[in-house]
């Protein structure tokens, strides 16, 4: 180890200096194995965010977090392995659906993605909704179910880059989340550990999410696919939109039926045509083909049911009942439901897509701390988007749960979401950019 | 307790705004009874250091601080009490001087001190190096010291500002030390606890301080000022030169011997002339005239043996052998000593006190950390100082220590604290400013 103290770390960054590559790795190190007190990460982190870190920093951070456990070996899955990400977002159900799309074109995608936390829900929840399908696979059947599937999905293991996960438990409670060269390190150091080939970022902007502007999630993004790119990892991310959540089903059960549908041909256009742009992207980055192409190809899958039996297929290999996905019996629903009405005639002008998020947790769909359960079958339906024309006394949304004294929080919130006035609201782009290296 | 969360009193202050009274209560009883973490309030101590507190901030904080444990309860003392702080220096007696010269003129000094850390000395070790000092007094054995002598010095007990003690040694470890507000909320609390109606502050300047620049000390001095304004406590500051040791005398028998040939009037000049302009601003604080005839009474206190008196009073009251004191035997010496030779022919132009000090700590007269014993007998005495010539192989200081094998490395530190040009440096000012509400 290089004779470099933390307390002097702390000051290089307190005094606006650029940290050297042996100090972050010092630093990283002794979070990892705890030789670096909690306090004096708190106080570099809280540096950090005030001080910022540049390009350089941030990539140096990434890959010693990326390293600070094991990484995934994926070298037995033949063809490029191709990764995608959200920055979480509310009723983001596009990996249920770009995933088995860009399998069905013969792309290899092996994906560890996370639980819900807070107003933004996890695929690997969506996941577990299905009866009886695991998420917790040993390394072996991983590369197995890729192979055979073209697609598989996990939860991440607690070993891959374990840094990350102390840090941001830290940063949790010491306001250090919200800052770019952090948010970035933590999601890249996860996607480089996981050992993917190329990587798409799914950046969301607006009330739903972490950014809450084009410009920050521009600024994110670009932060991310340089990272990448100093990694070794061919990056692309696009921007797309998280003012108002994707398609009309929010919760778990709920979501994986909206993305079956999708997966059918009838979905949803805002979830349909994302998922299509999140697929034609991993395509391009595999080397697929020219842009339109890819675009086509993708399109194709969907249509010819290609896509739908590929996650069929996941869904059996992984030990779930497939029986729902393939339309031979209906998924599971709530014991309770209940319609909110709209207070007034008018047109939905917006919707916060956090309190959206906010109110199904209050219904059981999501969690508030990382140790609550989540009840599969709680959440909403949405009946009315922004632009739609609503009366008084019109249901604008199914709200369901499994006890009914969880209603009236959850419909106080959601109404809450909403904002009704007399003119339709200007149209909003639903994909807002893409970055390259 | 109001419902305040840590979490958002870090944000709070991370994103520049001023923190409300009852979030710096919060965060002070939560530091005082460990309800709040470490590493959380390492993260808010960060975000002030970099997004600065205003005068009210400070002083709440100050306020909170002083109350956080018990406070010195000095109303059994006749008459007004002014304290004296040095915001620490290398070779600093001034205390042992302008104290006895205040009470001299019916000035009550009911002064709790610090021990020596680093680099500076602490009047605590001073007084211990005397035989028999005892400087844990039980509460009423001090106000009876003080109301029978006029003076007493006493180690700051353990109850009076915990916050402050906590703080300070997360401050330590997480480079957030050196913050004016920090500085002087940490310095306040303790003399706002200590209970003095007065306090005057002696802010060092130059190269053995914390405030290398007047402009620095100038910045703090007015904050502490302000601070003891707030506090109802009338408070002002004198900006002492720090650029060169006080006096001859470094260590602590060494100090306490020049401390009396000062009272007896025999001192180093500038020494005798800080110390008096300290007694006078004691003077004036407690209303004991103009600020020329607070001067004059000063200065005929020391002339007259009236101050001498008083210390060596205050000795015997407080245990001591006043032997050495009054005279009657010499000062105890350490059983070595060694010369230090200048290396070439010159003026010294500069001297690093900072270094100086260094270099008596290695001589065993202070501490690296705190529970490092002190050797009473060990230090330096200075025979040339900034503007002496000097010629190449002149003894320039003698060193002392107990045990011969630690002159080496002091002479180096304190050969690398010289500078020695072909030409005089200009004169420096002793008495850099004075600063009031």
């Amino acid at each position: 180890m290089i004779a470099v103290r933390m307390y002097d770390i702390i000051k290089h960054k307190r005094d606006g200096g650029a940290l050297t590559k042996e100090e972050i790795e010092y630093f990283v190190s002794g979070v990892t194995d705890g030789s670096v007190p909690d306090y004096q990460a708190a106080a570099l982190l809280m540096a950090v965010f005030l001080r910022g870190m540049d390009a350089r920093e941030t990539a140096e951070l990434t890959l010693a977090m990326a390293r600070s456990g094991e990484t995934a070996d994926l070298s037995g899955i033949q063809g490029v392995k191709v990764d995608k990400h959200s920055t979480g977002g509310v009723g983001d159900k596009t990996t249920l659906v770009a995933g088995p799309v860009a399998a069905a074109c013969g792309v290899k995608v092996a994906k560890m993605s996370g639980r819900g936390l807070g107003h933004t829900g996890g695929t690997v929840d969506k996941l577990e909704s299905i009866p009886g399908f695991r998420t917790a696979l040993p390394p072996r059947e991983f590369v197995d179910t890729v192979n055979r599937v073209g697609l598989s999905v996990i939860g991440q293991s607690g070993n891959l880059a374990p840094a990350d996960k102390k840090l941001y438990a830290l940063r949790d409670v010491t306001a250090t989340v919200e800052n770019a060269s952090l948010i970035s390190a933590s999601i890249m150091s996860k996607k480089i550990a996981s050992g993917a080939d190329r990587i798409l970022l799914d950046v969301k902007v607006g009330s739903g999410s972490f950014m809450r502007t084009a410009g920050q999630a521009e600024h994110l993004a670009r932060m991310m696919v340089d990272i990448g790119a100093r990694a070794g990892r061919r990056t692309a991310a696009l921007l797309t939109n998280m003012d108002v959540p994707l398609g009309f089903a929010v919760g778990n059960t709920l979501e994986v039926a909206e993305a079956v549908e999708t997966l059918r041909g009838h979905g949803p256009e805002d979830l349909t045509r994302v998922s299509l742009a999140l697929a034609s992207e991993m395509l391009y980055l595999a080397g697929k083909g020219s842009g339109e192409s890819c675009q086509s190809q993708a399109r194709e899958a969907l249509a010819s049911g290609a896509a739908l039996e590929k996650f069929a297929l996941m869904v059996e290999t992984q030990g779930g009942d497939a029986s729902a996905v393939r339309g031979l019996s209906p998924f599971p629903q709530a014991p309770y439901s209940r319609s909110v009405v709209s207070p007034r005639d008018g047109f939905i002008t917006a919707m916060d897509a956090e309190r959206c998020g906010t109110a199904s947790v209050l219904l059981g769909a999501g969690r508030a701390k990382k140790e609550d359960p989540v009840d599969h079958e709680a959440g909403i339906r949405l009946l009315k988007k922004n632009g739609d024309a609503v009366s008084a006394g019109e249901p604008v949304a199914l709200l369901y749960a499994s006890r009914e004294e969880l209603f009236a929080a959850a419909e106080e919130v959601y109404l809450s979401s909403l904002s009704i006035g007399p003119e339709p609201p200007p149209e909003t782009e639903l994909i807002l950019g893409r970055i390259e290296a």
